[in-house]
């Protein structure tokens, strides 16, 4: 497809113009009610389809990801467009419920809060990024998005803002229902607009502590939603580690899909200090990958320099990946690392560096002499957004323990899975206490993932002629087009309820 | 009832102790589960309603409330202990969802977040108190509570522990769930506590802001859910202003509740200017009523150099309550204070001491000229917990552009009723933007403000012997007994389906 300049441009603007635009953009597209907004998203979803060749070579070009696995992380992210058609048709999301009262009933709904700025992540440039799990939710939820382009990925991030707007225009709606901001400095510019009413992102401790200051500094704070850093878990009960064929193929899953660049990456397996076989198929696995080439160049700088300072620590071994393939400083292929130390190492290195998030194919094997230590390591591990954990029957009365302290920590604990590969549905949870995520009551995947972009609002005695249309029928006594909870019972439409 | 000064002690402690009390009894109160805390929030509310004589004396002589308000507000308490024993029984707050995959379900439920901290507030010693909604909703969520003692009503405080440990205890859980820190430095040690999770606050935005910039500047931040301030318009429309009957009790009751000392006080009432009538009476209304003792040395003080200081405002007429009914400084009766403006005042208020809150019987009436210049006025105005708006069938047609600026900018929009005298439900909604909320997705009072003290935790492919009890029949096909989400469709309880 050849563009002109001036199209490519198109949506990417000043943060004062971009935000103007997503503040008028944002009455019209709360006013466009739920099944419209359901069409928009579809819609945006079909067109990201049909670009789908363009995206996935300009995304392959600038992220180093297979364009197979591009290919593939298009459909996700538009069938995440179109799950949350569903959350819009279904209803339940707005929350309506009715109390009587004698002088006029009591109302409460959901409402959008108003423009929200988006802020992607490096190694899902699509799921994660302009049309991502954050836009698709606060798009479903009515409220204008302001994208900040990804430095990593600039190309992939204007050719989706263009899908995006285009499929706006389709479905009869303001194309500034979606918008863009480019550079460092926009950033913060973005997050401290006093137009802007929310920020969703996914990225580093570093920038998103930044940004999640910005917000709560502002003379009005607003809610932070951010995906920031996680070294998840990986635990092998004392049973399942004596059967290493069950467990070996999800564990190398876990900790190099996309080359270790995700944040569902498994970054510490702790397995029985007596699991030698397990241990040295794990070692083969990793020393027999392939070398990837990083998302960018500072994530290739920190691989190195993160992995050699890990090597370093007292009581720390390096099972496989000395030395680089490509030159220093080079953005080229690299060996992946894994390390194995002891629930005792890990205890004392006293800066935590084995408790950080390292990206790229990288891992540590935890040996554990007994299920009380295994305890006692996971007790100080930082909140994850994951945790997995394999077991036979024979582990299960251990598996309790475990179970119990991971649940404390880690936002979604998994059982015999790899901890990658997120299914995103309506029971998906991806968040976690910090830095897992800056909001733990919230998700950023998933149905619920609408429900960051939302107020409540109570309407008091109202003449029903005045009621919001999405409304007027969840008071009375008539069959409601959505679930409606009348007097603390949930009443839900006729087809759900005979279903 | 005779009580030794160690049992009048018991509970109060200092910070380190009373949050590792917390601390340790979290996990017992979660695996409570529903039935047992619903029984435990049962027997608080008739413990509450045992002690109520005691409750009362030592209220009003601490708040100088009158009595007959304190003994409603007992029972206020104890009703909102109770509904959330109901919203406990029905079991949607769990949000319970299951996504059936090849490999094993994913469950989604919520669950306790731990210790939780509790600053009540000046004006409401029981049902925003220590037993107050903040309370009632973190302990049926299943989080223990740090309450700090309140300074203006400390013996009150005291009274109410005594009363929630005896009743858990009662039911045979540990009296530890609530405990209580006395004195201003414990409240920045208590929400910097490493072991607190998430804080309820209601007072002032000084002292409110400054705790919320605490929570926000920790290592790990924790949501402070803070009620700070609130300005709440009420707006006669054109049609009801010429109908002054109808309007004056609800008008006169939101602004002299409680002394006006409520954060639902109606302190901007919108008039067109050609109401004379209904100024007059409301004018005759004000100066005609009860001098309240105010609540405290504090707002005692503020009361007479904030009117003051508004009243010499250019464009601020004085209606009446000129000069103090006690003598500078005493905590005795004062005059209701009824000001009055033009749309212009307002707008030319350049430090907008009009929009900022002031407790105690005072209320400024804002005279507007057109519906248009109403619009602009409401748009200016701090985001707000309630706005009222009185109107006639005449005036649904104006109504419609002034609810529309009003749900933007208050969490409840009530039409020809009180903006004070808050229904506690299902529906309810106390919130608002900032400084009326420092969470505006969520409510202090209500049903659903149980989710503040909950977060989501998704268990993928688990074998069902290692399901908590509660999610055990929410997988499979089983009738369950709660609502369940299955496969994005809501499936209710027998009962409840069959009803």
């Amino acid at each position: 497809m050849t563009r002109t300049r001036d199209d490519q441009l198109d949506g990417l603007g000043t943060v004062t113009d971009t935000v103007g635009r997503a503040r008028r953009a944002a009455p019209g597209l709360a006013d466009a009610g739920r099944k419209r907004r359901a069409r928009m998203l579809e819609t945006m979803a079909g067109q990201l389809e049909r670009s789908r060749a363009e995206l996935v070579a300009t995304a392959a070009a600038e992220t180093a990801l297979a364009p197979d696995v591009l290919d593939a992380e298009v459909t996700r992210t538009a069938d995440q467009l179109r799950m949350f058609a569903d959350v819009l048709r279904e209803g339940s999301y707005l929350e309506a419920t009715v109390d009587a009262a004698p002088a006029g009933d009591v109302l409460r709904w959901l409402r959008p809060l108003g423009p929200v700025a988006v802020f992607g992540a490096s190694n899902f440039p699509f799921a994660y990024g302009v049309a991502g799990g954050d836009t698709a939710s606060a798009l479903a939820a009515g409220c204008p998005v302001v994208a900040k382009e990804h430095p990593s990925h600039p190309r992939t991030c204007r050719a989706v803002l263009s899908a995006l707007r285009t499929a706006a225009v389709a479905a009869g709606i303001t194309p500034d229902v979606i918008g863009m901001v480019s550079g460092f400095e926009a950033g913060a510019q973005l997050v401290t607009h006093p137009d802007v009413t929310a920020v969703g992102f996914t990225g580093s401790v570093g920038g998103g502590r930044a940004l999640f200051d910005l917000c709560a500094a502002r003379a009005e704070p607003i809610p932070f939603y951010g995906e920031l850093g996680s070294v998840n878990p990986a635990v092998v009960l004392p049973y399942a580690a004596r059967t290493p064929d069950a467990v070996i193929e999800p564990l190398v899953t876990s900790m190099l899909t996309r080359g270790g660049q995700v944040c569902t990456k498994a970054g510490l397996v702790f397995l029985p200090d007596d699991a030698e076989d397990l241990a040295d198929r794990l070692r083969r696995r990793m020393a027999a990958a392939p070398h990837p080439v990083l998302l960018n160049a500072s994530i290739a700088a920190a691989f190195p320099a993160g992995t050699a300072k890990r090597a370093a620590l007292d009581g720390v071994e390096v099972l496989c990946g000395d030395g680089p393939v490509a030159g220093a400083g080079e953005r080229g292929p690299v060996r992946p690392v894994l390390l194995a130390t002891t629930v005792t190492g890990l205890l004392a290195d006293a800066n935590a560096d084995l408790r950080e998030e390292c990206f790229g194919p990288y891992a540590v094997l935890v040996r554990y002499r007994s299920v009380a230590e295994l305890r006692t390591a996971l007790a100080v591990l930082p909140a994850s957004l994951v945790a997995g954990v394999y077991g036979t029957d024979d582990d299960l009365t251990d598996a309790r323990g475990v179970l119990d302290v991971l649940v404390d920590r880690a936002g979604r604990v998994v059982w015999n899975q790899p901890t990658s590969g997120l299914r995103v549905g309506w029971a998906t949870h991806h968040g976690g206490g910090y830095p897992a995520s800056t909001a733990a009551g919230t998700t950023s995947v998933g149905a619920t993932a609408i429900r960051r972009w939302l107020r409540p609002s109570a309407l008091q005695g109202w003449p029903t002629a005045l009621l919001p249309d999405e409304l007027r029928d969840a008071s009375g006594g008539a069959e409601p087009s959505l679930p409606v909870r009348r007097d603390g019972r949930l009443h839900l439409p006729r087809a759900e309820a005979a279903a």
